[in-house]
């Protein structure tokens, strides 16, 4: 069975949009065994894109729209699908009742516009929405399905995760699929392929696949079987002498992010940790606090971008921050022990560093930065230099602050 | 005249990789004032791509193929457009010269293979690449125009740039295309559309595009005349009435982002910002040092997650703490004001709420934030309840919390 994307919206016509839901989706699919075998972006044009639908429809069993429901007039995918399929639109008052509800809690009056998100195709399901307005829906038609889902990818995510897939599962052919998830940091994506290639390449099944953003590398592994035991005994057999190459580089074997396996480290310590931040201004904190349950071991911490504060808040000398500079090995172990000592915390990390693009010069470029870290044991520090713009460095130091804590706690570094 | 764009090939349509291309021709394109109304990425194969390519050649009078140029059986962009179009290949004895002398140069014979690039459709013009070996096509038919590029982007950019620009210039009659961005905080999407469409619904041209994301909104004209000036004042006509109705909430008519705009405001007044978050755990810190330079005016400041830190810190009194609660706008203002003495701002801003997915009640529940402001007018606090996951609450909260500070700064609030 095949599968098309289709996005709709003018805005990802501009020169400055893409469409990335369909890169989740792809691999979604993927792993279900369907390919995708066209994808398309559509601007809001109704006749446009109910001829896009329906060509869809008449040469593939899955199509998957994206965008277009919200509640203004050019929001028009319901409109251009029941007009594709020769169907009409029906008023849903219960959809209507629960956006009221809605806006009522945020003490808000929905707007008369809002009720364009109650019509439904006639015959479709309706693919409840619980992070947005739009409802989506699923419609079948002549053996094959139309999936209206939201634009904004939180949305999409969680809507295709919970009524697609498992709607999608009685449709596409049986197949074990197991995917190992190996997240692993501290080296280039060129770097782990030249490593790792020679083992996954022996292999067709499992699919291997690289994926790099943020200084954080993910390999997964996808078999797919007859059974369920036998794609987790291939992956064991694929897994194994990859991990033993990773060591101690890789640090989650369940896909679980850095931030959640430095947490649970953490937890399992009865340790807390707190931040000192210049350069990245409170990345790390927010990073650390995105897992819920953060409070158990994250305190808080200081944000000192300025020199007066490094010492006000934190301790720093005037003589460290005179002769060494802000950034420095001697500005960043006083900076994690000043903030160890004064929120009581187990473990305290630092980062100053220059994230440009000004503030450079010869001896301190733009993007070396300093990360130190204060706990039981002691207090060090590090540096390296990264490369690119402002927003790169500062999400590169907070990966490598985040990596250099693991460490610690798991007694590597 | 509106155009198409069409990229070619199977590895375009896996979970990794995105045609980026399209962006590049999509800005040169629109700087013509030409339009682009669909695009779309098909895989290597023949009757799908042709189909794809006669139905937009139907309809539209600009067509970019990119992709599908090379010497391997799965390369068929010249195969495809040829049988679109119902014309035969055919072989050019001087391209398979010229790729000899190329390889020969590299001290390489060529393959027999390599002599599929020297097929061009009747009646196509060659376009030539000093960049690889595929030559690219130019072939009018109906009145509307196929292009055929090079899928790696240096190569398809140089071909565009030397060979397609000075043809299109011909072809498309000379506009004027201007654009003017306002962005606007404070309300919903569904309410600034009900707000302005009565005005912006009255004019086919400019073009308007509302964009949303992270409580941020966008209003996007586009105007096409014969002249810039023209253009510049059917888009002030337009803007006018748009900017009276949102009054206030319209932070930006530059199209710079509110963490600009804000910095922008401090910097004009010598002034300073510290922050004191909780909940957002850093994420206010990390978007006003999100900008290049935001030392001028951003100072530093506290991340109290834990109550004993928003007292040890900031100051807040146990009492405060235990009579209201750490989410109460009581504690808000006694952070704000504790961060301003702290750090000698001239302003701060404390955040403090219940981000979810746990620890809401009947009486706070998830997604309830207060944010403090302390500045020389005095120390006020806010509240709203946000909708959505832990990460929508947080970003909301953010926005929200800038746009308290940028109407200070205003004099508005």
């Amino acid at each position: 069975m095949d599968a098309e994307i289709i996005a709709v919206g003018s805005e990802m016509l501009t020169a400055e949009r893409l469409d990335t839901n369909s890169l989740y989706l792809t691999g979604e699919l993927n792993s279900l065994g369907v390919e995708v075998v066209t994808k398309c972006v559509i601007g809001d044009d109704r006749d446009r894109l109910a001829d896009a639908v329906g060509r869809a429809l008449g040469r593939s069993g899955i199509v998957i729209l994206s965008g277009g429901l919200g509640p203004t007039e050019d929001d028009l995918t319901r409109e251009a699908v029941a007009q594709a399929l020769g169907r009409g639109l029906v008023f849903h008052a219960e959809i209507a009742e629960a956006l009221e509800r809605r806006f009522a809690a945020m003490k808000r009056k929905m707007q008369e516009i809002n009720k364009r998100q109650a019509f439904v195709i006639e015959g479709a399901e309706v693919l409840p929405n619980d992070r947005g307005t739009a409802p989506g829906q699923w419609v079948a038609a002549n053996g094959a399905v139309a999936m209206l889902l939201p634009g904004p990818p939180h949305e999409l995510k969680a809507m295709f995760e919970q009524q697609c897939l498992p709607r999608l599962a009685g449709l596409v052919p049986k197949q074990a699929i197991r995917t190992a998830f190996l997240r692993i940091t501290g080296m280039t994506e060129s770097d782990l392929d030249a490593l790792i290639s020679p083992v996954y390449k022996k292999y067709g099944n499992p699919a291997t696949t690289i994926l790099a953003a943020n200084g954080d590398l993910q390999v997964h592994l996808r078999a797919r079987c007859d059974t369920e035991a036998e794609a987790d005994a291939l992956l064991a057999e694929v897994a194994r002498p990859i991990e033993e190459l990773l060591g101690e580089r890789l640090y989650s074997r369940t896909g679980d992010p850095l931030e959640v396996v430095v947490g649970g480290l953490l937890r399992a310590r009865h340790a807390t940790v707190a931040v000192a931040e210049s350069c990245t201004g409170g990345m790390l904190g927010a990073r650390i606090t995105s897992t819920p349950g953060s409070s158990d071991y994250f305190s808080g911490g200081f944000i000192t971008y300025s020199n007066l504060l490094k010492s006000q808040l934190l301790g720093v000398s005037t003589e460290t921050l005179e002769r060494y500079g802000a950034v420095s090995s001697q500005t960043a172990e006083a900076m994690a022990a000043g903030a160890r000592e004064r929120t009581g915390a187990t473990y305290a990390i630092s980062i100053t560093g220059v994230a440009g693009p000004d503030g450079g010069s010869e001896e301190k470029p733009v993007g070396l930065v300093y990360i130190g870290i204060a706990g039981p044991e002691g207090t060090v520090a590090v540096n390296r230099r990264f490369l690119g713009d402002r927003q790169r460095i500062r999400v590169f130091t907070v990966q490598m602050a985040l990596d250099l804590l693991r460490r610690r706690l798991q007694g590597l570094g």
